[in-house]
């Protein structure tokens, strides 16, 4: 069942063939930023096309927005950001490298211990009673637990006064809720509906890691849906199911993919579950299904003193909508389509390395490979008319084995040859990635070929 | 040539649309941040898709990326926005407001003095020699000029001292500049060649404004193409060509926008060009088109230490290349199609309101309207149908009549009307937005007629 590649096969197949590269890497770096490359980003954003289509275009109930970033303070205080959204952080004195307390305690009992319904004191107690070490000096001299809080502060405007401090959101959905009332009268929208998102989010955290599975800035994929309590859990297992089936539909294997149901609940919460997804680093979240209960709405309603309260226009019943919450991480959610397709074939003689993307992911659908140099003229014409409608690439460069092989290695699922015959005849082969099949079809039929066999429905 | 509407006609008719609200408005707002409604995201979505199709799709010789916001702080030293990227900014003593000084000095001489070749002192003399008051209180009390620096700056990790200081990007074309080498390696590519990218960057400004028009965070669609010195010439016209025939496919007029030839260069620079378009708050900057010489990277040379030098695979010359830089905030230009597009149009009885957007970036391509409940079943299935293919809308409430103006209002081309034949022949109704002309179609039949008429080629 479990794909026996490591995340260094992933990270370097994707630093070498331009799917991502380390943030401002000539800079040596900026610790877990990454910058996707021009096949990342066709990657990425045709996971992001992906998500829309299916969620909010195919939707009559979904309405898209795209709030700002920077929103005023006010939002992070009735979310509770403010107060505490924070990690509890200790330094060693010894080698002054800093860790979170319950990662601490949690690696040390190897889960046996809930750290996150600990105070701090109790955490102080449990580290010094079990003498747990610093895992970098293995020195015992640990400061008193800080919280620190996880979001992104800075200033606006000209003065640097506690008054114009402001934050990077470490969670899009805030955008969703603030525009409830807009979306709901401008849409004439009637509850149940959903407001998506998506949209970059920051959070300053202490260990962030493992390539695109966690970083400090991220974008998420998500949407709140406003409903009635009588039909919230009845919601809430339809995106339960809507959510699995979208990234199967993507192709991540059922049995990489696994249902997890929290034991442990926020205090406003009904229920929330994860869908895990088999990673090269184990079982991790991949997305979140979250039944928030009344909270969202009556914080903000309290915090902006804005009447957040629906009126059904059948039966007239006045009430504060529950929050069903779906939401995926883009980056998080890339990181494991490409796990999921990269694949080192052994082939009779030889091994090929083969992205098997969905075609609709496909960074280039279409590589168009002249044979030899002098068909070029023809061969740019073929990019010409299929690049107005799909991505595609060109390569003249080296024998048509490699050729083949480098389309392969970033997942182009068809590659036109441009050879003499196609002068004549006007007609081109196209291969197929995966199963290496040719046929030989007129130019002016490629396009509905291919149009045909990278939908996502 | 001018239309007669206001930026207030517009900001009204966002508002009630839901093409855009104001940042967190239930908070009262935060200034100058805005929130793209669901009407506002698919255009703007619609936007981009389209710049990006035009720039980089349809080049054999653009390469995407999405880097990240956050960036290592030497690369705001190299581009010299740390030393240099500030407003002079002094405060009437009388009433605490801040003002641009060199704003002060160009409204008093109406733009005959050019503050920017004026030192501090020179400002600060000017000021007091034509006794410039305050234009809040009347007061003539400044303070001396402050420099602000106007990027955000916050901080990474957890420790606040200044070597954790890192800064939102206020420009994205550092992503590509550091990204050179990556791309131009991975990609095989060879000079000349473009990267290009849709990011946001953040500007701490003291006086924002005008809608979308100025925001302290913005979202840029801009391309670097590297060159030899010898073809940079050229390439900066073609560019300057281009974008200009982008702009008027989208749908601006010609005579609302003109080249605007730059007078003052920065120091490296050997060309820069606007193109402006005439808002309703008169002409201003809609894109940039730029020849920075090889300012960009020799200064990344210089503060890396990486060797950015190319070396051109056919005559073994070796040189670093020139850079040509094209522009355009997608918001901005989101402004532009819209006031372009708003229209008040006198019909004989009636005035209707109607956004004549390109068909590529109307937010919904069609609007699914059963003429009576009873045909909501029949209706569904074309919506099941047609959105899995274009953004739809679906609308029951009201007379028909009134059904057509709101979609004339968010610039729907084309409504399909469901009745009672419908049922027997399963025919439908088409209407066209701009004609308000309507034919009779098999249901069959509507997805290839949408589909031929909403392309952005």
């Amino acid at each position: 069942m479990e794909k026996k590649i490591t995340m260094d096969t992933i990270v370097n197949h994707c630093k070498t063939r331009g799917f991502v590269f380390p943030g401002s890497e000539i800079y040596d770096g900026f610790a877990n930023t990454w910058d996707f490359g021009p096949i990342g980003v066709e990657l990425k954003n045709n996971i992001k096309r992906a998500w829309w289509k299916r969620f909010v275009q195919e939707d009559k109930n979904t309405y898209g927005v795209d709030a700002a970033i920077l929103m005023n303070p006010h939002v992070w205080e009735a979310s509770g950001h403010v107060s505490s959204f924070s990690d509890p952080q200790m330094d060693c004195k010894q080698c002054k490298q800093r860790f979170r307390a319950d990662n601490l305690i949690e690696a040390h009992s190897k889960g046996t211990v809930v750290p996150d319904k600990m105070t701090n004191e109790e955490m102080e107690q449990y580290i010094a009673d079990n003498k747990i070490k610093c895992p970098h000096c293995g020195g015992f001299d640990w400061t008193k637990i800080r919280n620190f809080n996880l979001m992104f502060a800075t200033s606006r405007g000209t003065i640097e006064d506690a008054s114009a401090k402001v934050y990077l959101r470490p969670e899009t959905c805030q955008g969703e809720y603030v525009n409830f009332l807009n979306v709901q009268r401008t849409m004439r929208a009637k509850v149940p509906f959903a407001i998506a998102q998506i949209g970059k989010s920051f959070r300053n955290e202490i260990t962030p890691g493992n390539f695109l599975f966690r970083t400090v800035e991220f974008e998420q994929m998500e949407l709140q849906k406003f409903c009635h309590e009588k039909d919230s859990m009845n919601i809430y297992a339809d995106y339960k199911a809507r959510a699995l089936k979208f990234i199967e539909d993507l192709g991540l294997a059922a049995d990489h993919l696994r249902y997890h149901d929290h034991d442990k609940l926020a205090h406003y919460a009904k229920a929330a579950c994860d869908i895990q997804y088999l990673f090269p680093i184990g079982w991790q979240e991949l997305n979140g299904i979250h039944h928030r209960g009344t909270w969202d709405l009556s914080r903000h309603q309290e915090f902006s003193g804005k009447n957040m309260i629906y009126t059904d226009p059948f039966t007239n019943e006045k009430f504060l909508p529950n929050v069903i919450e779906y939401s995926i991480g883009a980056d998080r959610l890339t990181l494991a389509i490409m796990c999921e397709a990269y694949d080192e074939e052994q082939l009779e003689n030889d091994t090929r390395i083969v992205m098997h993307l969905h075609p609709a992911l496909a960074p280039y659908k279409v590589a168009i490979l002249p044979l030899q140099k002098n068909l070029s003229e023809k061969a740019n014409e073929v990019f010409a008319t299929l690049s107005k409608q799909f991505m595609c690439t060109y390569d003249e460069a080296g024998s048509i084995g490699k050729r083949y092989r480098r389309q392969d290695e970033i997942g182009t699922p068809f590659c036109v040859t441009i050879d003499f015959d196609s002068l004549e005849d006007n007609t081109v082969t196209i291969r197929d990635r995966d199963t290496m099949e040719q046929i030989r079809l007129p130019i002016d039929q490629v396009a509905e070929y291919v149009e045909k066999r990278i939908k996502f429905n």
